[in-house]
């Protein structure tokens, strides 16, 4: 929806990066970020808001969710399925062509709670497949659509039953482009497709023909998903497309003995990486990817749908996440594990004006905190979020603009 | 505190293990579960909650953590320790000099945490070294005592700085016992000891002289690992110690190429094993034991403490975390996740009287949720929680009996 923007002031607020605890106020007009400062005075008509000494923090990104597959908010999903990633593929399109699953409204309800704990930019991967066509593509834009003025979403056209192995995937992606998706998705070349080089080549003829950037979810292990990897690399340097495809998991870069030099080229290359650092998985080495200047950033996979049980629309539980996994407890550590949800989210997807300083747009989540740290770890309710200069939530609630 | 006890009758909740969802009372009295039924009439004078459709769990139990290192509810503690298992030691050694920790303020809070979360039984690990002496332990000894009607407590006498390296600290540890201590701890015998043999023999000793049973911590990697574990089940075989013995963390047997026949011998030998389920190392294999018939449980270690600020006095997060770190997706893992958090635990740590029957203590604690994997999930905020027989929280705030 669209809503007049007042301008706002929130005031007595703390930032993150000052250790001293100065209260400082925000001031917000035309969605963006005017100042941050002591005693800056609320213009006339403004709406003031005392944020009562909260923590300041930017808004929350989620780099990588499927947003249209979610059971958020519907009876709890009783998962029987079997242990391979065959069996959850098809349980899934079993499961949604039975059970009247609808991906617009799916969408919708994730995307409110994700506003609600403070989460404003967000990418998400869209099943594109010959059994529904872009029937979940057209509910995930309604949902961009009616929030458009509050969440920025980027979507990914996903090839989640494979590419090359069912025929006809290949249009339906071009028609996913063309019909407003962002990004170019890709899944599993060598495993999934079983033809690594001619599945990389069509993804890479088709961002070229829609001029769009690849996200590729690459769960191949070891040494295979390291082959992938070089492959892709190839295609990345022969046509141009430094700075614009992401690798999402990459669990084999945690699993090589000497992962360097493929490092060092997936950084040449500018290629970002997206983890969701799980807990049961080989995971890419984030402090040495971040020391060779790669850009690491984090999300949930999928939240509550036929996969996994597990995910929460919660950012700084998966920066808790992440600083689990890395087993990061420091407190710098656990800036970094932010970092990932956040502003490295940001460079990773591309969400333009990121961040607390001025003509940044206004994204804006207050908690009660003592320290970014402390957020991190205890996630408290989200006091008030700002989405582009929006108030969208209070108190972890949904307020008017959304 | 001692209160009084009125009888008490929990109507319209629902049992995890009847998908009929059909809605039962519990009746409770003298501190213990009476029946668990439909259409159970109240007693004179009971106290009637109505349960609103909630689903019943039993008190859930913490099987390892470290009240008297908490900071919880204190200011932040900013943490900038080295990286080593000796670092870590000292900086926490150093801290506690410093800072005016007060382990019996610390452990109370945390027990409070624990309690409006829905723990009703709680094993603790307590530092005795020889600056300290039993301070700690008397701190957490006080606890104990102040919340002896509602929190089911065992105290384990915890080396932490070492036994055979720190001389004087076998004499506190059993001066530890007899102060009242339930359980003898113990670290490490070859990395820290630095002499495996002599250190399970000091510690196998001091369990025989005071009549009690022990919990090592034991997070030596690997074949050295492995070399300490099978000593250590030498002295259980000749002490005859079977049933009396918990390994916490055995990191170990999840980096074994070929641990079965280690996993057979502890389950011949009936010794337990604790698991925090860390994303970051390797963990037992918990199928595999449960199939060979070995208790498996869970538990949050330290929580913010000087060593990591991670971990919440909140049990169904746990079994979450120990459902993410074995990748157990489907709704029966999520069961067994659980059971790590209850039954198993109490087993593992020897609570009597334990679960959902009548005769048992009445340990209950009622959440807004479907079905027991949604409930771990989704950590609702406990919408009850009764502790031998007393209201103790509601909503997730303490109630008058704690
Ligand atoms: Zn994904
Ligand atoms: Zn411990």
């Amino acid at each position: 929806m669209t809503s007049a923007i007042r301008p706002l002031v929130i005031s007595n607020v703390r930032l993150a990066d000052d250790p001293s605890g100065q209260p400082v106020s925000v001031s917000v007009a035309g969605g963006r970020i005017e100042a941050i400062g002591p005693n800056l005075a609320p213009p006339p008509g403004a709406l003031v808001e005392d944020g009562g000494g909260a923590l300041l923090l930017p808004g929350f990104v989620e780099g990588h969710t499927h947003l249209d597959k979610t059971h958020w908010g519907r009876d709890w999903y009783v998962n029987e399925v079997g242990p391979n990633l065959t069996d959850r593929i098809a349980n899934e399109r079993e499961f949604r062509k039975a059970s009247g699953h609808d991906a617009g409204v799916q969408s919708l309800a994730l995307s409110h709670a994700f506003l609600a704990a403070g989460t404003t930019r967000l990418r998400t991967h869209v099943d594109i497949d010959t059994d529904a066509g872009l029937r979940y593509l057209e509910g995930v834009l309604g949902t961009r659509d009616t929030l458009a003025d509050v969440l920025d979403m980027q979507i990914v056209a996903f090839p989640q039953s494979g590419l090359l192995i069912r025929p006809g995937t290949e249009k339906l992606l071009g028609d996913a482009l063309a019909a407003g998706a962002d990004v170019l998705g890709a899944l599993d070349p060598a495993l999934i497709d079983g033809d690594p080089a001619g599945s990389l080549n069509a993804t890479f003829a088709l961002a070229e023909r829609y001029g769009k950037p690849i996200d590729i979810h690459l769960h191949e292990p070891g040494e295979v998903g390291a082959f992938t990897f070089k492959l892709l690399l190839d295609r990345v340097e022969a046509m141009g497309m430094q700075g614009r495809v992401v690798v999402s998991h990459a669990f084999c870069l945690g699993a090589l003995p000497e992962p360097t030099a493929l490092l060092e080229r997936i950084a040449r290359l500018r290629v970002a990486l997206l983890t969701s650092a799980p807990p049961s998985r080989p995971v890419p080495p984030l402090k040495r990817c971040r020391e060779l200047g790669i850009t690491i950033f984090g999300g949930n996979d999928g939240i509550r749908d036929t996969w996994t049980p597990f995910g929460m629309p919660d950012m700084l539980e998966r920066a808790m996440l992440i600083g689990m996994r890395y087993d990061m407890r420091r407190d710098d550590d656990l800036a970094l594990a932010f970092d990932c949800v956040s502003a490295a989210g940001a460079q990773g997807c591309g969400f333009a004006d990121y961040g607390l300083h001025a003509g940044a747009r206004a994204d804006l989540v207050l908690v009660d905190a003592e320290t970014l740290a402390h957020a991190v770890v205890a996630r408290p309710v989200r006091k008030l979020v700002v989405s582009n200069g929006r108030v969208v939530a209070r108190g972890g609630v949904l307020a008017g603009a959304a």
